[in-house]
């Protein structure tokens, strides 16, 4: 097994050492004008300003669940033996904190690369897109760099699998005030800005009279790129920990062997995507980026089956499962851009129904989302049946390892994927930089193409992350029922062979845990509502109370500062019920009907979540791209009535896909952890058996 | 037991003696002036065509699936004895006659008392209550005294209680037809009359010269009154013969007799019920009906227990199940009715939105719909808990019997739930009619509050229909079971004593059952859509080519009849895609998968189901709600920014609550008895086992 750290961290090396090289050659690139530079260094100080109040109002958060771990976790106090709750401790917190330190290391250099992005535009299309690209790189590297070094750090220190269910609880914990906080967050600045500035005074996006302007641009960093990077994190050390919680359970060095060596083989794939990744003066963009995809998918196939034919113990079964993972993956990836891609069918028959009014515009992306869910829904299933079978024949219990690594199979790209995802935001800032900055017509086009390339893009890496939530959140419903186990055989009872949908509890639980993620997406929607009143008004005080500020006068700035502010206590605010109220009610399920109504409740908040996640995402992503096809002058163009009604569409659209939708990932994660964490407690006390 | 078959009949006697002395109570009422007869005469007509031709259709439909039957069901032809299968054929052609026959009465008294009720409006309150009331009732005793005779008869002639899964599937083919098929004409016609009329050319609803005008009122009439009465005779049958299978399967005669006679002692409670609603002069119709409800919601509950007192082998505990049932179909009538009332906060909440624009309208919708999900999954899986918990003592198998029992007792009132929705769309004409037929404000007014109390009821029994249906269909889940474990012990193989979600099989069938809800519902959706775009076309074209039409010439009247019949054709036409992906997708599933997928994917659809269709009709009725708040002179009243945007979230959640929400239930039962009806030819040819 030391031989097995020692590549793993080897590659982690490798990986933050190409990082580090990438943030150099970033930095070492021209910054913009005067102009840039100061709008530039605005989105960073309000991304900080951010970053500092999530991770201040996290520290607290963690604090008191880390307090509850060591009373509680995995056994409660009045049991004895503390060392256990204290290692479980320790691993919570390292999870927290390498996933924001990874957060971190990904919005210094996006915002470093947006200006530096924005001048490269002027020079065409190569330069800007390289480093746009390779400041994503930094934080895709970081990302799973963190994730395979905490899990070998918390495998070879603490030596348990089940400590690694903390460890993976830390990263979730982060991952929902993340990608749920960072979510609302940007919504919030971007329907204020937008209610305040484009509808009521009739001024463009990103005019730096608006005093949401930054706020707004800190929403794109915060929200897709630091909340995707904290959210997939999340999933990748999710999707080993589940792995390494069954290969621990079947006994044998090479089932845990298998998991750090896809991992890393994985990180070495996408190092070498990344480094290959070129575009030629005038190529296409997201060419560009699916290609480098691509080739990431290709060499982590050809890699481990080469590690498979080398080393001893590894089976051709697993490699199958998590090949067949890792093809599903993009198979969702294809079908999700489908249904939100411009040059495809169902994204010009939404912007066509948007001629017969807004409701009509809502009502098919509505009618659309539901049946984009079906092909994601049938990948996961068959993956799920394929990874099942094929390890079935190779003994009791390899059938679930089979899915945990068909899981991890579909995630050991997520480098790549993170890279292409972080992309997004930063060229979408290099293109409010170009405008702000005056860089001209050209290099707004140039800006422009990089920019959809990201939107494209967004919509492959949003599908690819639920798909592997799926897979992974199966994987993790094994890994609860070992831990669950271990907590009967421990109390002298009966073990769990499974959960029978006619048994009572069961059903209890599947029809309460497919509830909430309803619950729980309505609430972050209602959030972004709420806060965004809070922050109108303030925009509206600044308008007021700031002379000479909506004339445009020289030298009269808004309060930028404030409203990212509000903005940022708000999406905590509004965050914290919603959270509350997924894991309250584990609780409330696990205490009537112990530990076979949360194996219920566990499976009805993974299909309704899948669902309901897949439907937001694509329908929103869909509405996007119908506003923004309408735009091109198509179906009456800017200005028309047309046009009206997909901005509608859009409006309804943004909370779906930026806050809504890919939150419910996080919470299913969130949920299926705490579930396995309290496995003994619910086990000792509940109003059922 | 034959004493049993004698009580059912009688009550079914009383029953239809009864709703006979209604019917000919309301045609003793005074008609109309003769411009309110022509029209009514216009709206019996276009009533008439359209049933026709779905009954023509459906016969098409009905006799290809009867030749099936005697093909493959319940075994295959080569494996001989057709008895069976023949049995089955006149059993399922049963179920869709005796469904179709009490749609027809409904249709029949319902377009006799439209007129009635207007008339009766002009003397006020009472009298148009009453019309109105009774006429509904006619619709509600035929429908459960032809279910019931049904059940009976069949049980009695045929002797198999798996023979009556053919009578069920016989019903909810024809509710597949008459609920979603109604639900797309009754869009198709209101979208279109809406678009062209009040957009177009400025003319107020109901005006004469718009061609779709009679559409949209027959449309009232088929969806929301032939259709729900359809749906709930379906949802009775399914619940009686899921009992009944699972009783059988027991054995003991008592058991089937409790079934026998719950069903009778709710119809009994329903007459009472029925024969007691009052209203006094400027009494509040909301409160009549809910009172009549109550009235017969107790009745029945002291009309089971002295049962229980009296017979022997009644169980308490049984009865506890179904009384529990009953309780909760109300508490989760109360709770919709708390989401879509606007007196309550949520309705208000929404209107208030709609002041930030038509998208916020449909995210606090959308957010609240889902919202509202979550106490009536709780009510469905506690009565579920608590039926089962009551009932495993009495041995092997009682839990499941206890839970179809309960389902027995949520549909025992179910008489009077259909009275109260048949109510709704006579109300609704008779409004109508006071316009065209100018009786004057006064009487338009007593019309508005009589429909008004149609709307908030309508609410409440929707709810209501859908719990009872989600009870119906676990029950059935249970019927499944008995089902494939017959055909598994003729095959000599081992039986399912479960649906473990850990087993690859079934987890499978659950993704795959889950997104389709999703996709059945987004068809109909785009099925209004398409109908509604062959629909305006024609009133174009009605309007460009009939002189003097426009601009009301004396004399010249729109081709209604051709409107009707686009509607018709294209809302069959629309339908018929989206059941087959229903029907189809089960098959493939089952082929695949075999017995267990089968069990999951039954699982999937009714989780997933459950929660689109409460979501669904409850942010329709919110919003409908929330625009007639707003039109009531709130948040700025008809004509201001708010009502637009409110009127668009009513645009959305028309075919939300009348088209795809209620017919995910029939989905679901359709569903449910495929799998049924088919698990010995799942059982014999599978890919997996």
């Amino acid at each position: 097994m030391s031989f097995v750290y020692a590549v793993s961290l080897f590659t982690v090396l490798v990986a933050f050492a190409f990082a580090a090289y990438l943030f150099l050659w970033v930095r070492r690139q021209k910054e913009g004008n005067a102009r840039i530079m100061e709008v530039s260094a605005l989105i960073k100080a309000g991304a900080n300003t951010f970053m500092r109040r999530e991770y201040g109002i996290l520290a607290v958060f963690a604090c008191i669940v880390a307090a509850l771990i060591v009373l509680f976790l995995p056994k409660p106090f009045w049991q004895g033996d503390f060392s256990q709750n204290l290692a479980m401790m320790v691993a919570y917190l390292a999870g927290t904190i390498l996933s924001a330190i990874a957060g971190k290391i990904g919005i210094l250099v996006a915002t470093s690369a947006n200006a530096r992005t924005a001048e490269g535009a002027r020079q065409g299309i190569k330069p800007a897109f390289l480093i746009g690209f390779r400041g994503g790189a930094v934080m895709g590297l970081a990302v799973v760099g963190f994730s395979l070094l905490g899990v070998s750090l918390v495998l070879m220190l603490l030596g348990d699998s089940s400590i690694l269910l903390g460890f993976s609880f830390g990263a979730s914990s982060l991952a929902l005030f993340a990608k749920a906080g960072g979510g609302i967050f940007t919504k919030t600045a971007d329907v204020s800005a937008d209610l305040t500035g484009k509808v009521e005074l009739g001024i463009p996006e990103d005019d730096p009279r608006n005093p949401a302007v930054i706020a707004d641009n800190v929403g794109d960093k915060v929200g897709d790129g630091a909340g995707m990077g904290a959210d997939l994190f999340d999933s990748n050390v999710a999707a080993m920990t589940a792995a390494l919680v069954i290969a621990e359970g079947l006994g044998g060095a090479a089932n845990t062997m298998m998991v750090f060596c896809y991992a890393a083989l994985g990180l070495i794939a996408s190092i070498i995507g990344i480094a290959t990744a070129r575009i030629n003066q005038n190529g296409n963009p997201t060419r560009a980026l699916n290609s480098s995809t691509y080739v990431t998918t290709g060499l982590f196939i050809v890699l481990t089956a080469l590690a498979t034919a080398i080393f001893q113990g590894f089976s051709w079964r697993v490699w199958g499962a998590s090949t067949v993972g890792l093809l599903v993956g993009v198979i969702i990836g294809i079908t999700t851009d489908y249904f939100t891609d411009d040059s495809k069918p169902i994204v010009r028959r939404v912007a066509h129904a948007s001629h017969s009014g807004s409701a009509f515009t809502v009502l098919s992306g509505i009618s659309y989302g539901f049946i984009s869910v079906l092909p994601a829904m049938i990948g996961i299933a068959v993956s799920a049946l394929v990874a099942y079978k094929l390890c079935a024949p190779m003994g009791d219990g390899y059938a679930m390892y089979g899915i945990a690594m068909a899981a991890v199979g579909m995630l050991s790209i997520v480098g790549m994927i993170i890279s292409n995802d972080a992309y997004g935001p930063i060229v979408d800032n290099a293109r409010g930089l170009a405008e702000m900055g005056n860089l001209g017509e050209e290099t707004i086009r140039v800006a422009d193409e990089l920019d959809s390339a990201g939107n494209t893009v967004k919509a492959v890496t949003k599908g690819f992350a639920i798909g592997a939530a799926g897979l992974t959140v199966i994987s993790l419903l094994g890994a609860y029922m070992s831990e669950a186990n271990a907590a009967l055989i421990a109390a002298g009872r009966e073990i769990i062979t499974g959960f029978d949908v006619m048994n009572p509890l069961v059903f209890f639980g599947i029809l309460i845990g497919a509830a909430i993620p309803a619950v729980f997406s309505a609430m972050l929607m209602l959030g972004v509502d709420k806060n965004a009143q809070r922050m109108v008004e303030e925009i509206h005080r600044q308008f007021r109370e700031i002379r000479g500020l909506k004339e445009g006068k020289e030298g009269v700035q808004p309060d930028y500062g404030r409203c990212i502010h509000i903005a940022t206590s708000g999406a905590l605010m509004e965050l914290i019920p919603a959270g509350l109220v997924a894991i309250l009610s584990t609780m409330v399920v696990g205490f009537i009907g112990g530990p076979l109504a949360i194996g219920g409740f566990l499976l009805g908040n993974i299909v309704s979540g899948l669902l309901l996640a897949l439907f937001m995402s694509n329908a929103g992503g869909l509405w996007d791209n119908s506003k923004k096809y309408v735009e091109a002058g198509n179906e009456g163009g800017k200005g028309s009535e047309a046009h009206k009604a997909a901005v509608v569409g859009d409006t309804v659209g943004d909370p779906f896909k930026d806050t809504a939708g890919p939150s419910i990932n996080t919470q299913i994660t969130v949920v299926s952890l705490v579930a396995s964490l309290m496995s003994a407690i619910f086990v000792a006390y509940s109003l059922f058996r």
